[in-house]
């Protein structure tokens, strides 16, 4: 009896509840009966997102709400800032040249987190810069960004958008859109909301809807002028993803109104930590010690261990799925995931099965000690 | 107790077996068990396409398809015939608008079929035009277009692509692609598929593939150029809607190897038939008598009628949700599906309903003929 476990940084595991309200029957997205469901999703993308303002839901996945950052409210020719410091840092500078944008990239080495000063100087050196893309948590390195810090000096000076990928940090830890200053904040289904993936959300400032305006890249399925048009109707302006819909309100609910926000963020801040701690405890580095981020934790395959062996080992035979590295960390890194559906004993169980296969893939260490280690610290 | 059905003619209903497929656990879309599911969607699209071209799937509406049929195809200042009888023709001259191409109409009638000698004449008057956009099956007027006629006109002289919204057609009717050298073919999820929206598909010819090369109007997040890459790997460039995939595979086994194909053609054009035969009976007209598509009727809303009345009393009293017209048709057209999962008695039940309902509300008939008509067209 192998039960199998899914421990990857999105898709996340999908609770019961939340899949059975998308095994009801469909409904019509333009009848009386959708109007609720739409309603209450995105209220509670509002409170998640801690906005005032819009918070539009696609039919797609993160990408197509990054791309729609950049085709919606940016021209050719215009001149965009992006820190890139992993495989979702390369995305935002290949989005902006997709549709004519100038990139200048400020480039973080790969498990760290940017230093704000650099997003000033950067700023200071050439001021026709207009928006700044960065991720809030980057999740092929495990690390954060320090978002609050550089909207400070992104909103110090200048007209310019911020614009943060939160895919894995809505959700994840205090990330307020609103006291922060985040003109553009998007997110996906499939991460802290607990949720299968297929539905990409975006938060948009007033700022951000003034640059729409004169904003000239070309678009039609990703329009974020006809979707603010709609939104107040609780209408999506193409037929939205009716079940994935019934389910976010339902993962919405759990969140919201019986875990409740900050404990998620405790909780998930708690399972990182915890991890964080056994993973050094039997000697293994990680990839972003001094900025890691709360989504997920990336740990450096120690020598004379093959990564690929490793998680086959813990696939095929303990049952539990964790990601690779992506791009150059392809096989170099395994990543564990604590935003979503996890709790103390999930996150237990998983560390305890990273040592037996670390132990099977040739790396001698006192197996248990990094359970052991998770037990005490998840004790309260 | 008041039991409600569900009529439009997208979203349909989804069987309970692929609802229950949808709530499956969720498993990781770069995980040696997602594999088979997407090689079992793709092979199967392939088998209701009718190609030997590859399909591609993203997780959007079938809009978003439509986006890639133009962002990926042409170059702005390119010229393109659109077919223009219903609102949906109206999206595809949109669509290439929004991205700098030239776009002569063919203007047809709302409920009309196009005239392919109108096609020919429009291409030899203008011999730039690099592609023809036309619907398969406007779902806004329930009419279909010659779209094999079309082809051929195509064909015959020039290279240019043709492609086809087939969004409720695929799987509806005989539409081969490679039989009729269609170059793109559109569909989506929530049609004959009997699944929830939220996945689009494209066939895409060699022709087409040779088109995308050249082409330069900007996209990201679809890049059809990424996807036939990632495609033979069984993967998608983004994070695909795994629990949609999962409902779609098992629906794909129900129509290809279950029910099968040709017999899903026939049940569905059974139940147009013996639907507009009924209306006919009563003493209704059809807003496309001449063209219809199988995949749903639209009636006209009888003098004396107030279609939102007739449409609110089919929903509160009777528990059908049937579509209004839409654009220029609101309120003065119904329409109910015929494709997807629908059998005899699902569309003998909608017709009994209707009969009653425009009696309530003031069409003098006798009810019951039409009921009557279609079970007598049914019985075999």
């Amino acid at each position: 009896m192998l039960k199998t476990r899914l421990f990857t940084p999105g898709p996340v595991p999908v609770p019961d509840r939340v899949r059975l309200a998308m095994a009801q029957p469909i409904i019509h997205h333009r009848a009386a009966d959708f109007i609720p469901v739409f309603q209450e999703c995105r209220v509670g993308l509002q409170r998640i997102f801690q906005t005032e303002a819009p918070v539009l839901i696609f039919a797609a996945s993160g990408t197509g709400a990054m791309d729609a950052a950049v085709s919606n409210l940016l021209s050719p020719g215009d001149h965009a800032l992006v820190v890139r410091g992993g495989k979702f840092g390369e995305r935002w500078a290949e989005i902006c040249e997709a549709y004519g944008v100038r990139v200048t990239c400020l480039d973080v080495e790969w498990g760290q987190g940017a230093d704000p000063a650099e997003v000033e100087k950067a700023l200071a050196a050439q001021p026709d810069i207009k928006a700044v893309y960065v991720q809030a948590s980057e999740t092929s390195t495990a690390a954060c960004h320090p978002v609050r810090e550089i909207a400070e000096i992104v909103r110090a000076d200048g007209d310019r958008l911020m614009v943060v990928d939160a895919i894995t940090a809505v959700g994840v830890y205090d990330l307020p859109m609103d006291d922060w200053g985040l003109d553009v904040v998007v997110s996906g289904s499939q991460k802290a909301f607990m949720m299968p993936p297929g539905l990409a959300f975006m938060g948009l400032s007033e700022r951000a809807q003034r640059f729409m305006e004169t904003a000239s890249a070309p678009h039609y399925y990703f329009d974020l002028a006809k979707e603010l048009k709609n939104l107040p109707t609780d209408q999506t302006s193409w037929t939205p993803a009716v079940s994935l819909l019934l389910g976010l309100r339902e993962a919405l609910t759990m969140i919201l109104d019986e875990v409740g926000l900050e404990a998620t963020w405790a909780r998930t801040e708690a399972l990182a930590h915890a991890t964080r701690e056994s993973m050094r405890a039997i000697g293994l580095d990680l990839l972003a010690p001094d900025s890691p981020s709360p989504a997920c934790t990336a740990v450096m395959v120690p020598d004379g261990v093959e990564g690929p062996k490793l998680r086959a080992h813990l696939r095929d035979r303990l049952g539990y799925t964790l990601a690779d590295g992506q791009g150059k960390l392809k096989g170099r890194i395994f990543r564990l995931a604590h935003l979503g559906y996890f709790d103390r004993f999930d996150t237990i169980g998983c560390i305890a099965a990273i040592e037996m296969a670390l132990a099977a893939t040739g790396y001698v260490h006192e197996v248990g000690l990094g359970a052991r280690t998770a037990t005490e610290l998840l004790r309260d």
